[in-house]
C-alpha cells in the first residue's frame, strides 16, 4: 500500500519538493535550482532525479509512492499539458506525461501554482480542512485560487480565481497592467499600496513617519500604521476598504467556507483582517456574512502541500 | 432499464410537473395547484398522486422511472431537508425522504428552484450542454444560480449564486431590501428599472413617450428604448452598465463557459446582451473576455428540465 506522496512547486528560480506521508504529514522538504536554460528542458528530469535520489536515500520503493503532484507558473490544460510557462522557458509541453515517463509511469498531476497554494491552504493551512475556500494572494500583484468541493476551480479558459482583476473602482482612469482600469490589484497589491502611499504623501500635508523613507513599501505602510501613524492608517483604510469589497463580492458569488489572505503583504498580520471587516460587512449578503476570514499559515510551503493533495484525492 | 424521469418545480401557486425520457426529451408537462393550507402538508402527496396517475395513464411501470428531481422556493440542505419555505408554509421538513416514501422508495433529489432553473438552462437552454454556467434571473428581484462541472454550487451557507446582492455602486445611500446599499438588484431588476425610470423622468426635462404612462414598467422602458426614445435609452444604458459590471465580476471569479440572462425582464431580448457588452468588456479580465453571453431559452420550463437533470446525473 502506498505510504508516501510528493508535492512539488516549480518556481522560476527554485523547485520546492516535499516528501509527505499519505495522511498529509510533511516528512522532509528541500529545494533544487530551476534550470531554465535550453527552453527549460532539464527542469522535469532534474526533479525526477532528485526524487529518485530521495527514495533511494530513504529506502522507499516506488510502489510505496502514490504519486507526484506539482504546480507550475502558468495555466495547465485538462489533458495535463501547458501552453506556455514564460518563467520556465516552456512552450507547449505535456508535462504530466513527461514527468510520469521519467518516473517509470508513476501517477502525476499538475496544476497552476496559485491554485495548488490555495488547495494546500484550504487543506492544512488557514482553511483547516475546508471543503470550499478562496485564497487571495497579495504579492507584487494579486493572485487567487478557488477550491470547491475539495477541488481546484480552473475556469473555462483557465481564468478561474483571477480575482486580482476584479474592478473595485469603476471611476478609475489609471490603467492596470491588464489593460483595464480600477482593478483591486491597483490598490491592494504591494505595488498598489506603495503607489497609494506615495500619492497620499503628495496630496496630504499630514505629518508622517513615512516622509522620512525614500519610496515607502507596503511593509513600511503597515508598520507605520501599527505604530499609530495617521497618514499610514488612512492608506491602510483605503487598501482594506477595497479588499473588503473584493472579499464581499467573492462571497456573494460562491459563498465559500473560508477566505484565506496570503502572500507577502499578508505578513502584516491580523490588522488586514480587522481593517477589511467594516467594508466586507457593509457589502456582503447576510447569508454569507459569517464566512471565516483567515490569514494563510503555510507560507512558501503552501504549494508543496497543495501539490501532494492533488494526487492524494 | 429506466427510460423515464420526472422534473418538478414547486411554486407558491402551482406545481409544474414534467415527464421526460432519460435522454432529456420532454414527453409531457402539466400543472397542479399548490395547496399551501395546513402548513403545506398535502403538497408532496398531491405531487405523488399526480405522478402515479400519469404513470398509470401511460402504462409506465415504477421500475421504468429513474427518479424524481424537484425544486423548491427555499434553501435545501445536503441531507435533502428544508428549514423553511415561507411560500409553501413549510417549516423543517425532510422533503427528499418524504416524497421518496410516498413513491415507494423511488430515488428523489431536491434543490433550490433558482438553482434547478440554472441547471436546466445550462443543460438544454441557453447553455447548450455547458459544463459550467451562471444564470442571472432578472425578475421582481435578481436571483441567480451557478452550475460548475455540471453540478449546482450551493455555497457553504446555501448562498451560492446570490448575485442579486453584489454591490455595484458602493456610493449608493438608498437601501436594498437586503439591508445593504448599492446592490445590482436596486438597478437591474424589474423594480429597479421602474425606479430608475421614474427618477429619470423627474430629474430630466427630456421629452419622452414614458411621460404618457402612469408608472412605467421595465417592459415600457425597453419598448420605448427600442422605439428610439432617448430618455428610455439613457435608463437602459444605466441598467445595462450595472449588468455588464455584474457579469464581469462573476466571470473574473469563476470564469464560466456561459452566462445566461433569464427572468421576465430578459423578454426584452437581445437588446440586453448588446447593451451590457461595453461595460462588460471594460471590466472583464482578458482571459475570460470570450465568455458566451446568452438569453435563457426554456422560460417557465427551466425548472422541470433542471429538476429531471438532478436525478439523471
Amino acid at each position: 500500500m502506498a505510504k508516501y506522496g510528493f508535492g512539488v512547486d516549480i518556481g522560476g528560480t527554485t523547485c520546492k519538493i516535499g516528501l509527505f506521508s499519505t495522511d498529509g504529514e510533511l516528512v522532509e522538504k528541500w529545494e533544487i535550482p530551476t534550470d531554465t536554460a535550453d527552453g527549460g528542458d532539464r527542469i522535469l528530469s532534474d526533479i525526477a532525479a532528485s526524487i529518485k535520489e530521495k527514495l533511494s536515500e530513504k529506502g522507499i520503493a516506488s510502489d510505496e509512492v502514490t504519486g507526484i503532484g506539482f504546480g507550475v507558473p502558468g495555466a495547465v490544460n485538462d489533458d495535463g499539458s501547458v501552453n506556455r510557462c514564460v518563467n520556465l522557458g516552456w512552450g507547449v509541453r505535456p508535462i504530466e506525461t513527461e514527468l510520469s515517463g521519467l518516473m517509470g509511469g508513476m501517477k502525476v498531476r499538475a496544476a497552476n501554482d496559485a491554485n495548488i497554494a490555495a488547495l494546500g491552504e484550504a487543506w492544512l493551512g488557514g482553511g483547516q480542512n475546508a471543503d470550499s475556500a478562496v485564497m487571495i494572494t497579495l504579492g507584487t500583484g494579486i493572485g487567487g485560487g478557488i477550491v470547491l468541493n475539495g477541488r481546484i476551480l480552473n475556469g473555462f479558459n483557465g481564468a478561474g480565481g483571477e480575482i486580482g482583476h476584479i474592478v473595485v473602482n469603476p471611476a478609475e482612469t489609471r490603467h492596470c497592467n491588464c489593460g483595464n482600469c480600477g482593478c483591486v490589484e491597483q490598490y491592494a497589491s504591494a505595488t498598489g499600496i506603495a503607489y497609494l502611499a506615495s500619492k497620499e504623501l503628495l496630496d496630504s500635508d499630514k505629518p508622517s513617519s513615512l516622509r522620512d523613507i525614500d519610496s515607502p513599501t507596503a511593509k513600511d505602510v503597515f508598520d507605520a500604521a501599527k505604530a499609530g501613524d495617521e497618514l499610514a492608517n488612512d492608506v491602510v483604510d483605503t487598501v482594506c476598504g477595497y479588499l473588503g469589497q473584493l472579499v464581499a463580492v467573492i462571497c456573494n458569488v460562491i459563498n465559500p467556507e473560508v477566505v484565506i489572505i496570503g502572500g507577502g503583504v499578508s505578513r502584516a498580520g491580523q490588522i488586514i483582517i480587522d481593517r477589511l471587516q467594516p467594508s466586507f460587512s457593509k457589502q456582503v449578503f447576510h447569508a454569507a456574512a459569517e464566512t471565516k476570514l483567515r490569514l494563510a499559515q503555510l507560507g512558501n510551503d503552501a504549494g508543496i502541500y497543495g501539490g501532494v493533495k492533488l494526487i492524494l484525492d
